[in-house]
């Protein structure tokens, strides 16, 4: 079903550009349930520009409601993942922010990065797992997005870059919430975070930051779209609901965590995918031989 | 003292089965101090049945109150360490659940699912600590209760596997909340819980989920019960009061954890054991020399 | 500026001895905006005596209000970082705490305790970043110190030792709490509280303990100098709301982060080091070009 | 600027019924900076149908933007505040959920949930505060608007009841969370939450409920909008740095509020208003002759 | 159906004393599905001996799953509610507790006074909502018990105290918990605990305390059958997931008890009785006519 | 013993003005174990200036460590108990902040504002009670100082205002934290805060801020000085580990208060003051009969 996945990898290649509605992102259906967003400004080396961040949004809205998705792949057309922030183009957001005296000022700019954060979270808020795959350059808001998705891959030449200490401020999307989250040593961190020094595939590996490097694009989209598959192919109420409850523990202790696990999965244990998957299993056919309705 | 592991090793063989009251638990005292718990069901490959939930309870319970213990150690008999739910004996409880209305079903299952959680929570909540050694599979309701366990071993040919969006369902007994806990990068346990894949000792020594891996059985549980020793040996007080707080900061922030443990030492720092330790300390004598009461 | 990194070194290099009025550490600024704070007993390997648990306090309150300094190294003279706790000085406070009963024993163990979580403490609380250099031992008190700090180095020759169990009680000054924070591996993390095995070098490294390790001390405190030269330049506004941040993040849900992060920003980012820095990245400028004011 | 009151109160009077584009609520302004919003379908006793639930949402979000709105009274239309929900008009959505099996129907039952929570957390987002009047009765989900609100208003025949035990569920969208954090006494909350008897204005008023009770509903309005504009004539920095502040208080402990607090007012201590109502206090001259720049 | 009430009040009447098992209880049901739990030891004041603390756990956990029961009365025998602990009975446990040194003393303590908590959390814990109706004194430990109740009514002549400072301890089994979020004034919860100083019938209506005082016990009873038959003729789904929702509540931030709430309601919200309920509203029937399945 | 109060009521008449080394203070013992602190800065209303804000700290700091007393009594000097901020003397701080640029100033004034929150906090800090006694008006700051007291009396020509809104800012060094804790109602809260207005005596103590209400300042420092006689009598250990646990679980919810509260008394318990008034009890003696040793 998944294969081959060579040929499938070339139908994600974006020659066409983005996706109408869409100025930055290029969205495509490679195969069934699995939604390709492709950040898309090759020629600004996908820089963010004011565009991409509310056309997250709206992309990630949509395929929250889209029950014909069960999965998605996050990738960067051209030569790298993201530049990060399009100082440029978002110069006037941040560097001449209006209102009348500092403290209006300062609610303007609270309402802009509370809107820049929904960018990220909205992602999380997805109950759709997003497996992000990273070649070249991800800097600055690149990893910030990163960290929201669930799952990280990246190419050998893949590296990474907290750059925002560079240009003056602290990161406010997100990478200081959930950088330390996302991998096991808060000494390297805080290195990261203080020092915005670049951290190269074998790094991400070992730390954590990535759970698997392959050696170039083309590898990693096919790595990306098999292990989408094995997502896919799955209990969408098992799939959704595991990311829900992931999310959840992150945020509380472990009782409030299995209190919640125990309220949710009142309900959804009467699915009928577990006897169907019950089933698959005692007759030792693959999870991919069950049909699941839609959710 | 603790010597010659191997000797003691073969004291721990379990080929007499199950120790009353328990059809699925072999509990034994290799050496002074030490209870080691295996799961002793190895023709069923110690799949959790119906009585194992329970038993499971007693056990620990007993096990906390029981002075003469200050460390256990489990693992498992057979083949392998558990190949997790036994889905036919359990069908009943989960596929078949009580109820007039769905609301009624649910309230039941709920029921249900808190009783199993409880399970392992039960670990946790005995204050000796858990050494646990895995060998071969360790599948679904296995890594819910291995992460419950303080230590974790493995063999070289052990592996591990989230098992459950494979039946239908999202993991509700402790994996969803615990492994994120327990290992340090948050895209390897997405990718586990999400995908279902196997992962081997190799990556679960990088990844931290185990803290040693072992060339075989034999070599693992000479290991645990030598590494049990070095726990068994020292002060209890000392020993449970830094479960106890180690599970507590887990779940709190740093100050609400050094607040509790400055409320838990004013009495255990009054304990006799310091004084003897640390004239033991200064006489250059082992832990192992000094004698502690019983707590 | 930051060069040659060996000169600086020496400059270091502590044998004057303690600076007044501090009689446990010695203090210098070997170059602009960076403060080197020593543990200096040596004769004594640097172990943590009556006079020390106070000094650090005043030592880093005062760093917290010094303009002139933006980032701090800590390393210890002589063979070792530290022995820990100075028992033989000590032994008042712990073994035979004043009070009329248990509960009056109690209550004045607990502010002693609570006074003794304070000295490391201050170091977080200090928005200093701190890059600690660890060679040879780093035992019982030493632990608690280094997961206090922001950034943790090593030579090929450290080892490191969470020692309280050895005499008789839970590690009470932050080891508990906050080693399970620092690295990813629950498992060693039990491991090492409940054994008060050594951990040395390389799994310090691959657990994340350290985020990097260095032939000898020289060449680690080069390497230190050049890291914390990395953050002095770099926009104080920027690096100080860094690092609260980062800490905020550590105790609170990821929702609670960003909230807190964009009030922390809605007024930080009307700092002039944002145009400095982003006018600087336009012309290509290193950080180390641009002069911020004071904070 | 306020008076006089009862012309005003005729002014709000609503007899040209829902103000487009909404069909279940008139908005209007009947002075400078305040916002009225009415619960505007009388004919079937304000009870709150598909409709009234998006409504609500698109006007708050409205009024979150309006920067010429600084406050809001809310009241409702003819003989009662409301009925509460409209069972017949909302049937579908709550007793026929769709769905392929229980899991599924749960499944969109919760996103149904969500958004209608969502209808009444708009109004705590709201930084504007919103003084909601109630005459005659208050049912149901006119409980859970009202605990939303920030103050209370009733007049002598007002009556509340919990209702939604009546129905066979427990309150979902707001009741059982705020109404305990809305008064003092917990019996009180059970009993009216178990029992679903009705509460009269006296106790109302006595257990905290509402601040004021008015003899009538034109009593109440002039009442209402005399408290209101006490509000909106003070500085918006002020008044709405206030709302938030006292929202995220109920729901953290005292010093996490008092640290964001810290942070909030860094930057808003900054506005010109403290000086500018500093200066008018010292002339003894009247908030209300300060002209402060829009929020 | 639920008059008589005074014919009921007498079926109450326990002169046959405690109900075996139990020696401190008496247990029975005056009416369908509604459970009364008298303390029963009027010679001693009903004062809470060592049975006591253990035969209130079983008897709430066997309410907690008896379906016929889904409401309960608690009242006290004799002159007055309770005078509390039996110091005489329970001296050993609390003036000479086991233990070799005070660490070790220390850790039994900690046990006991844990065992002791859970006698009234498991009040909480039992889903049924518990009315409680207090004669005479209320004294020391029956504070504790009263505050884990649901609905507290009493008579005129009722009288309230926090003893415990006056017997040389903080009180540990719920009150200094409870009490502060039963009632609204925290200057009035202060002086109780701090003063031990009586607070009478009126105040403790004023306060909160209590929702509602009757003439004597024989009106108290008769009010208390009646509220409780308010709530045992309601839907079982509604009402005890209500007494869920309000005691999550109580210890989270409302957008976590949202969050909880459309998580429990997602399944509840399918059962029959809102269905039954609805048509028993729309053809005007009274609750009590209406036959809701056990649960 | 504490009798007659009017005499030492005379006695706290603080005609010699402030007491050295403090400047708006006056401390004196009118009798054994008990603390009066007065406002004394009568010629200005007791307002507070830049001096009080660094001496109540140092005052209180004091009085913690004070084995000789255990109950605190604070009242003002002159015709009220304080006008609040003293915007004269304090108008640098809060007008004037320093600082290179927007940021600077921010931070700058976060620390300040830290700074003052810590003012009040060191009340709750103090394990002694505070009974706060308040004739005339208490405005603005003083109410962020009362609200931090244990317990709150007040004469019947006392009133409150929050008057923070007024000078346009938001209160924050304590008000809108603690008033909310502090009160049951809370469209009152958000009445008071946002309309500035005043709140008299009658309704003070119908909304529970204060306990009590007297005649006169006279009767009600006889009255204050009784309730704290009432405290100072009885055993430290009791009083102020309940004052602790009382302020723990406002911050903290049932199960962890309760959890927190075993490990408080598992030493607590061991005092010999429970033996002492245990026997007391039982021979009938007053608690002011028993010695109890210091703490």
């Amino acid at each position: 079903l998944w294969l081959p996945a060579q040929a499938l990898v070339r139908n994600m290649s974006s020659s066409d550009g983005p996706t109408s509605p869409y100025t930055t992102l290029a969205i495509s259906r490679p195969v069934e349930s699995l939604t390709h967003v492709e950040l898309h400004r090759p020629e600004k080396r996908n820089a963010m520009n004011k565009a991409f961040w509310s056309e997250m949004v709206d992309c990630f809205n949509e395929i929250a409601d889209d029950q014909d998705c069960r999965v998605v792949v996050m990738s960067g057309a051209g030569r790298m993942f993201t530049a990060g922030l399009d100082l440029m183009d978002m110069a006037n957001d941040i560097l001449q922010p209006k209102g009348d005296d500092v403290a209006r000022i300062s609610w303007n700019l609270r309402k802009t990065i509370t809107k820049y954060q929904e960018t990220f979270s909205v992602i999380e808020k997805c109950p759709k797992p997003v497996v992000v795959a990273v070649h070249g350059a991800c800097i600055g808001g690149g990893v910030d997005l990163i960290t929201a998705c669930d799952i990280r891959l990246c190419t050998q030449d893949a590296w990474f870059q907290v750059k925002e200490v560079d240009i003056g401020l602290a990161a406010d999307v997100g990478t200081l919430q959930r950088l330390p989250k996302v991998i096991g040593s808060r000494s390297l961190v805080n290195e990261l975070a203080l020092t915005a020094r670049k951290m190269f595939a074998d790094e991400a590996k070992s730390s954590g930051l990535v759970s698997r490097v392959f050696a170039d694009k083309e590898a990693m989209m096919a790595g990306a779209l098999e292990m989408a598959g094995q997502i896919a192919c799955r209990s969408p109420v098992a799939v959704q609901g595991t990311k829900k409850n992931l999310l959840y523990s992150r945020d509380h202790s472990v009782a409030e965590g299995l209190n919640y696990m125990a309220t949710w999965n009142m309900s959804m244990l009467q699915t009928e995918d577990v006897m169907k998957s019950a089933q698959a299993a005692m007759e030792k056919k693959s999870p991919k031989a069950v049909v699941f309705s839609k959710l």
